[in-house]
């Protein structure tokens, strides 16, 4: 039977998580996200606060020093942690999608699983202001500080997917289906993508 | 009761026309596609073929005295054709959206109807294999002279889009949603873009 695969990458403050949990729930099957360290932690033995500060983000290439890490011991090759935990991250994006139905948010999962016919990647974008609302309520805190946030993790993921993909970030031609979540609604949006597998 | 106002813009060989056809006949609604031109000329008295000529193009920049042609007569203003075009099909797309639902491809109908809450933006993209396979069916043409009307076509529209709207073409960031016809299929993006609807 053909498995359903759904990568979904997203701008901060859209929904696409949330939209990949209810697209989950729908189709009764995992959505993997931030869980993708815990298991990286665990299947390399290291330390899982140490992975989840470099998730999602590109080694800074100024700070070779603090950030190389040895990725097993006795082995004569040292990575920044991030490549670290991009290719564990890679290799368990791999055994899930061969093993089973499943959603992925981030990651660069789309590009990972680029070989898997099937593979069906979404992009998730808003409205400015509607991410700038979503995140005020999300972290609690004024839309200056939402703006601020906003933009440092728009630039921390698309550094983060341009390094490990060579590809433009939310560039429309990566992608399968480009929704936004502002003018559609999210409910809209989930039922758009569950709709693709009916 | 709320119109449904859906803006197809499309890569060349894409499909969007196809499919853009296929949604107004599910939904029962009218799809304006190069009839829009007729229907200038009928509102303008002036002739199609000309109009035709210049229709999704902008005026080019160093054939001025060619292209420049008296709006109406006795005006002191002068535009180019493109422009006169542009500005008689927004006036015919604006009246069409606010007395019926319909689909319009192309003609930047997405920003002529930006205002208009009840547009539901579309953008149809391929993957370029698949393009020039359609354009070589298309035109009855070899796949080397179906790239070069592609690569034409693609940098036409570009800056017809670009001049009229300051907008990038085909960029996310101007579409409710954006879907490759390549990988799900000219049915599946009908079926997505009328279930929006529904």
């Amino acid at each position: 039977m053909t498995r359903t695969i759904i990568t979904i990458g997203r701008q901060y403050g859209s929904g696409g998580k949330e939209i990949g949990l209810k697209v989950a729930e729908k189709l009764g099957i995992q959505c993997y996200d931030s869980r993708l360290i815990q298991m990286a932690a665990e299947k390399s033995n290291m330390d899982v606060e140490k992975l989840a500060h470099v998730d999602e983000k590109r080694a800074n290439p100024f700070l070779f020093s603090v950030t190389y890490e040895n990725l097993a011991s006795g082995s004569e090759y040292f990575l920044p942690m991030n490549d670290v935990l991009f290719n564990i991250q890679s290799d368990i994006i791999h055994k899930l999608a061969s093993e089973e139905s499943c959603i992925f948010i981030g990651r660069c999962a789309d590009t990972v699983l680029k070989n898997d016919p099937n593979v069906c990647s979404v992009f998730i974008r808003a409205d400015w202001e509607a991410r700038i609302r979503r995140i005020t309520k999300l972290h609690t805190v004024g839309e200056k500080e939402a703006a601020s946030i906003c933009k440092k993790m728009d630039k921390q993921r698309a550094l983060y997917y341009s390094y490990f993909t060579d590809k433009k970030w939310g560039d429309a031609n990566n992608y399968d289906i480009v929704l936004n979540s502002t003018s559609l609604g999210i409910d809209k949006c989930v039922n758009t993508i569950v709709s693709l597998f009916s």
